[in-house]
């Protein structure tokens, strides 16, 4: 073995050639014809002209050509940037050119967002069967071992900030959490984790690499389908699932009397915070939630709860660092509220090219700040009060207000806009938007302005209502109060609705 | 969390403060209490004067004396330099007098080894309650934290030069040695290792490092009593085990008809090649018996079974590279016979102080060559051939023959010998010496030959016969024959026994 002890499928394919690696479809590979794919693929990126440090951009959904590629990115050196399959046009485009990556591996259906995101960039499309790689001219090593330094991905997420920010990680970052969770959920010989979320968050990712260097097989769907999803926790004997808020309530509710498969020993609960309720009806099915709290930027988990202690709090990953800090950026003591904060060698070292943004949100001593409210007990339980104040989570989406806000704004009958975040019993939050209209302007419907929007932002992004207000709420500084905002949109505030009242 | 990636025992303690870590006796320590007890002990170290660097000598039994002292020695950046309690004084003089520590800590029944081997040495003495941390003022932290770089251990081990070598193991090291163990075997949540192997061998010190680093109990036994790890192994639900063929075999004797706990899910197989037979009747009563192959040099496993596929082969840990080279160090194609050699993050960097035999053992591109000998399939499986042609292994200790020939040769009455293994039902192996009479001196009775070395080795490294013999089998350039000899003695070749002809 040449490879060093960063390329695991290669290991694995050494150590356990037979052993179930990925079922995709019809697709059943053993970690021996996993590794020959991965071996083309890389060759197939080398031959395209990629190397080390160069970036690859993804527009697959998840399958084979999606797992491959990923694999073969970290046998390069090349850093993955995988791109929201859920964006529009000019969001994607903003996302690569600020990325800059050598080239993109598309499928066929996302080669329309390709041509209109970055109409120049060079592209592998893949075929029919997936196999982008299959023109590969043998599978000769790359040139080097990857290494742990070597970026490995380069996800972007939706922060405060209005425009989405780049969190490289490392291949250490991505090794260092997987191990962090395989000491915390267990890890079992012949665990078969089942992967229904987006392979453009960690979320996805996380799981390959996961499986990749504990030797687990991974179950792929294309999407998130609850029956396929229950068909498969019975039929594939999965013993690891990841789902979020949204998708565990449809899991629930596509088979209303069914227990939870016996083979089944962790579902990962990650997203929006769960409402007990859910939580605890899944529970009483059988499903062994384990809520966890995560970021891109700490490589997905950074807290979960400990198997067993189901119910008493997340407790931090074996590598991850917890502190609650105050607005200095110091660390409070145990029980006190404040802003989270993570460190250590699973989380990014910085967001790509935002040195302000760095210089803000890296406290002294390495500390992440997290933006997250919560309490750190001093046995180690996490709290999460609540997600970055201004942040809406949306069925696992993250969505940055100022980013729809800088939207609606560009319509000429608006004035000025808050977006918040309100409880949806499907999706946990759904966006909705208070607008100040333009003075001079002709009063205009709100369903315009919607509309207008809904061509610039991704779906999951565009606001569900929107009402007309004279003012916006404000602090001192003038700063948005979104929290006034959110309450008054509860309280059914509102002077008008739907019309323009200038 | 101030404490870094490598204080286990602090991190544990942080994150699940009362789940079970130590069981020794009567006590039962949850890990917040482990965690006190090494801050203590930690302390009263440090104010021994003992700081980061230096190397603290063990002479403990298995207890919580040693458990605590190896842990503590990690959290203040000390090296643990364990003695083999089966040595004599002369034998532990020349391991103390090699590794040079700055102090030991010892329990009084070893106290008479120690005042003979190092009367100068400054020491702490367990106490009746073994806490010898006890008299510590405060448990305040050491000033810095570990260090993966560290030096965890010096531990002894015979080779074939004829003194025991230190084998320096770093921090870093043990944890991989650690994670690879873990990814190999599977990593429950509440398992529990019952430790009753030395720990002055890796074999029992890394139990110790793997439990901290998963959150495992351990359940430790002072010594090997087939009666009591029964006891355990029922009562205590133990789900992991090590031990080598001698007290397997012990094990299976000692309740002819019982099967093995339902608890029990890997019992670790090491030492000396073990035979098929008892091998397969272990298995035939429930034991999850899995063969592992294993140095010192690599912190313990380097190739184990995999569960679910025993009797396949073991495969190396995921962190292990390991080659067949020839003579030359170059590695050979798979299937071809010749010296096994491993290398990666977890094998020691070079023996201490000894850099004419690091020369000869560390082959191009950090392969360290084990001298045992084996064969590599395509698909990682390793097979041992046999251990180091000239090594002895008796009940799980390693013995050097060139050692117990130096202390033969010293008898006025003996020109020469070689000391060979020859087959034990209950040892394995025990060594048997071949003499050659010194020219001119009275003929003496092998008998005192034996009594002579009596005095000189521990008890397991005392050959349990000697013969005469006029002359020894050498090579070409002088070397000892050692597999002559050894066939000569099991066909009972030898001309005369028991009375010097000369």
């Amino acid at each position: 073995m040449e490879t060093g002890i960063w390329d695991w499928v290669a290991r694995q394919a050494w150590r356990r050639p037979s052993a179930p690696a990925l079922v995709a479809g019809e697709r059943r590979w053993d970690f021996r014809t996993l590794d020959q794919a991965v071996g083309r693929a890389a060759a197939r990126l080398r031959q395209a002209g990629l190397g080390p440090g160069d970036r690859v951009a993804m527009l697959l959904p998840p399958g084979t050509a999606a797992v491959v590629l990923v694999y073969a990115s970290l046998r390069l050196g090349t850093a993955l940037v995988p791109v929201n399959l859920r964006l529009t046009a000019a969001e994607a485009a903003a996302i690569l050119a600020d990325a800059e990556p050598a080239a993109a591996v598309v499928a066929p259906e996302y080669l329309p967002l390709l041509e209109a995101a970055a109409p120049d960039l060079p592209r592998l499309v893949t075929g029919p069967e997936e196999a982008w790689w299959a023109a590969a001219a043998g599978t000769e090593a790359p040139g080097r071992a990857p290494r742990g330094e070597d970026l490995a991905t380069l996800v972007y997420t939706s922060g405060t900030s209005g425009r989405a920010k780049g969190v490289p990680l490392t291949v250490a970052n991505h090794w260092w959490n997987a191990l962090g969770s395989q000491l915390h959920l267990g890890q079992f010989p012949g665990d078969r984790w089942l992967l229904c979320v987006p392979l453009y968050h960690v979320s996805g990712l996380s799981i390959l690499y996961r499986a990749a260097i504990s030797g687990a097989a991974v179950v792929v769907h294309p999407r998130f389908d609850p029956a396929a999803v229950w068909r498969d926790l019975e039929g594939e004997g999965i013993t690891l699932l990841s789902v979020v808020p949204t998708m565990l309530q449809r899991l629930l509710d596509a088979r209303p009397e069914a227990p939870a498969p016996a083979s089944l020993r962790v579902v990962l609960l990650g997203g929006a915070g769960a409402g007990t309720a859910l939580v605890e009806a899944a529970r009483a099915r059988g499903f062994p939630v384990l809520r966890t709290y995560g970021l891109t930027e700490t490589g997905s988990q950074a807290a979960t709860e400990l198997p067993g202690q189901e119910g008493e709090g997340a407790r931090p990953l074996f590598f991850t660092d917890l502190a609650v800090l105050d607005e200095a950026g110091r660390p409070l003591p145990p029980g006190s509220i404040g802003e989270i904060a993570v460190r250590g060698p699973a989380v990014t070292a910085g967001y790509w090219r935002r040195p302000e943004e760095n210089r803000r949100r890296f406290a002294p001593d390495g500390w992440l700040r997290t933006g997250d409210v919560g309490v750190l007990a001093a046995d180690g339980r996490l709290t999460v009060l609540d997600r970055r104040a201004d942040l809406i989570i949306s069925g696992g989406e993250n969505i940055a207000p100022a980013e729809v806000e800088a939207v609606l704004n560009a319509h000429p009958a608006v004035a000025g806009s808050v977006v918040v975040g309100i409880p949806d019993p499907e999706w946990g939050q759904v966006p909705v938007a208070w607008a100040v209209p333009a003075p001079g302007t002709p009063p205009v419907a709100a369903e315009e302005v919607l509309q207008f929007a809904a061509g610039r932002l991704a779906g999951y992004k565009r606001p569900r209502a929107l009402r007309w207000t004279p003012s916006l709420p404000l602090t001192a500084n003038g700063k948005l109060r979104r929290a006034v905002a959110r309450a008054a949109w509860l309280e059914g505030a509102a002077t008008a609705e739907g019309r323009n009242p200038a």
